[in-house]
């Protein structure tokens, strides 16, 4: 069994953002040399997401708003969380919706992707430096 | 290390549905071969969901309920995604709550499962042929 | 490729609770011996749930407050599924927003982990015996 590992690096300027970050993941698995297996993506920070969607920034707007409602950022002291002195307990809450991590089956060394998966890194408190890792095994 | 692959197609009538895929994915593992692993069950589509929960039908209808209130399919105009002339931004936005993709343990030859979980596929947006995809990688 | 294979039980007195068990997971990773690999850490019953966030209580507070105004446990005649004389509708419905399983990288015989990644098993629907499941393949 061979396994890879690789860290992605964002500085989202804003708050908020969804990254396309496929190509980096393919990236990654090129270079593992690995034909089958599973490849897993995540967030390694707790107020960011790793989600499969549709690469259309009209959906993407629909998220930002969506996710808005259901956990607004504002007020700052309607969250518990952020008396530790933090603004970002709505990330968290984001975050969960949207999902940590994604398996993605590896086949014939490609990621065996439908027709619009694509891989986002979503982030929800910014303006930082954060990270993402691919990890992936097989053979 | 072993690998296996097998695609479920659905071709559902109506615009949402939840299908026990259970016995599918028995079946594959069976046909495997594989004894001890990991069995990933995705969506290849992005307006589809494949979760673990209970076969229940009024737990079903509430989802439905649920989901229509969290991110209702009408007003059609309320997602900028539907300017690209669809109309399923909801189905965006509901697959996320309902999850992409779960991974099952394999151990002995089964679905390492508790008393009742089974496996669905979600579809939200249907009256097409649309798949899952079921990878086993392990010995 | 080596696999292991461990069962964490909880009795949650209460109906919902958020309960670290980063710990527990470490113990089966030291004990299986993998130094490669990915460890699948999923929920056995359909009311709870394996998360990843921060061990914050106020974060814990804020989640409590939010699943139950997204999915209220009252009144219990609101879910249809509460007609076949359960009253945990609500918690299958809290479930799906946190999610059934995680899947961590194991690195260097460790969980490969962000500065701030700590594993939860969320229960909605305590008050009994059950199960959370480990299961970890690689080399």
């Amino acid at each position: 069994m061979k396994s890879f590992r690789r860290e992605l690096w964002f500085d989202v300027p804003t708050r908020r953002a969804f990254i396309n970050i496929t190509g980096h993941v393919e990236d990654a698995l090129r270079e593992s040399g690995i034909r089958e297996g599973l490849c897993l993506v995540n967030a390694m920070h707790i107020t960011a997401s790793v989600f499969i969607n549709d690469d259309e920034s009209g959906l993407h707007q629909d998220y930002e708003r969506w996710l808005e409602a259901l956990a607004p950022h504002e007020p700052i002291d309607q969250y518990r969380h952020n008396r530790t002195g933090e603004d970002n307990g709505d990330a968290h809450l984001k975050r969960q919706v949207m999902g940590r991590d994604v398996v993605v089956a590896v086949t014939e060394g490609k990621l065996d992707f439908g027709p619009w998966e694509q891989i986002f890194y979503g982030e929800f408190d910014g303006r930082r430096r954060k990270r993402a890792l691919v990890k992936i095994i097989g053979e």
